[in-house]
């Protein structure tokens, strides 16, 4: 919990009775990346896993395709800054970004599905099957893990799995952070993505598929709602997307052919 | 639910049992704001109160200060296009948005809290008290309110409220948004926000806190959590911040004085 959580002295009203205690609440932190010696982005996020979250974030953003392309991260956790060096043309990675900028919905979340979005999200041709029990068990064992949630009730968490276990766990006080954090691992650490899963509390915007598009990701199980535009994306590219993730039941939006009654 | 929603055959699978139904899924819609002819953001949004929301935007942004300044506001909801053209220097305007762009956390819903922000935010002087049975009710009322979640699951919603009433009620896939909303039709309808309350489903970040703090609200109410950003931010503008409303229970964690045990 320590550097994640700040204490606030509290009170609790219940039945009109007032009581002060102790509350833990999550810390939102800035972090802001420096990209080839360029001021680019503040994120705001839970401080934890930063290299991982910077390096997903430019992953997902499509402005870093492999970890080669990488020359240094220098991290100042005190000060929230990331430094990131990489190859290639800065002026480049500049328009990309100022375009991007302006085209998209900043500071709400809201990164606008366009046609280069598209075209860089192939079709997800994998195979693999999943029983409606290990979907259930995966949501359970990630929200087992979730110890900063039970603690704060503030946090989104994430998870990439294969059919039985939890192979990376990421929480964040972002839903999309948190997705990014684990991306920005496997990139680092060499990690596959294609054909696993992941297994998300929050729900599943355009932009969230979108992201299981671009890493080969062919099963997205939430505990929320998915929006019209994820169906029909999830449809259109392949992606088994499975909704209401609770108790004993699912719902199957898109490609249910990957659930299958039987264990695998 | 007609425009808010789309309708997709899904298979429900509850105890292993298959069963193919239909359900309503959350629309999810791309808005672009064009500000002076100028293409500036586009927000995924659910679409409903497009006019509301894009005032509220420009208005939260700082980017607009009155309705005065507002000389058109043409919206063709067909294409997701809204063009507004607002009094004054343009240039400055593009200056802006192109620096708040580049700081601040963009597609991720993270606007960085920055010196101008803080300039800008107002200590919050309100002697407003409220009973937490008056907050508790307003909670149970907007959550009434909010058909669309009751069918989708998708949505978060947001409500002006004075210490017995819902004066404006709100509800979109983001919860920044369904704020925005609220703001901008008080902009647009010169309706007083200083001094009223908001009530919100969503987690209070930092961004939630200044937009409070920038309306002079003096009390914001969540069913969720807020992150210690928040917590700290509206201790220092004098803002009450309560968290977790839900049941009989709530947590105070900021300015806790505006909450008396006894009605108002």
């Amino acid at each position: 919990m320590e550097g994640k959580t700040e204490k606030f002295p509290v009170i609790r009203i219940r039945e009109e009775a007032r009581e002060e205690k102790e509350d833990l609440v999550i810390r939102e932190s800035p972090l802001t990346i420096f990209l080839n010696g360029q001021e680019l982005v503040t994120l705001l996020c839970t401080p934890e896993n930063l290299k991982n979250l910077a390096a997903g974030f430019l992953y997902n953003e499509g402005i870093l395709q492999s970890k080669e392309e990488i020359e240094k991260i220098v991290l100042d956790e005190e000060k929230g800054i990331i430094w990131i060096e990489i190859k290639g043309n800065k002026d480049f990675v500049k328009r990309l970004m100022f375009k991007r900028l302006i085209t998209s919905g900043c500071g709400k979340g809201a990164t606008f599905y366009n046609a280069a979005d598209k075209i860089s999200s192939r079709k997800v041709v994998s195979k693999i099957t999943v029983s409606s029990r290990e979907i259930l068990s995966l949501m359970k064992n990630m929200q087992q893990q979730s110890q900063l949630y039970r603690v704060t009730g503030g946090v989104h968490s994430a998870a990439l799995c294969d059919n039985t276990d939890i192979l990376i766990f990421s929480e964040d006080i972002g839903r999309h952070n948190a997705i990014d954090k684990i991306f920005g691992k496997c990139l680092l650490e060499g990690i596959q993505t294609d054909g696993r899963m992941i297994v998300t509390s929050g729900r599943v915007s355009s932009e969230i598929l979108l992201k299981m598009a671009k890493r080969g990701i062919p099963v997205i199980i939430s505990r929320s709602a998915p929006s019209n535009l994820a169906v029909n994306l999830a449809r259109e590219l392949g992606i088994t997307l499975v909704g209401f993730a609770r108790g004993r039941r699912i719902n199957i939006y898109a490609n249910d052919w990957r659930v299958s009654d039987k264990e695998t």
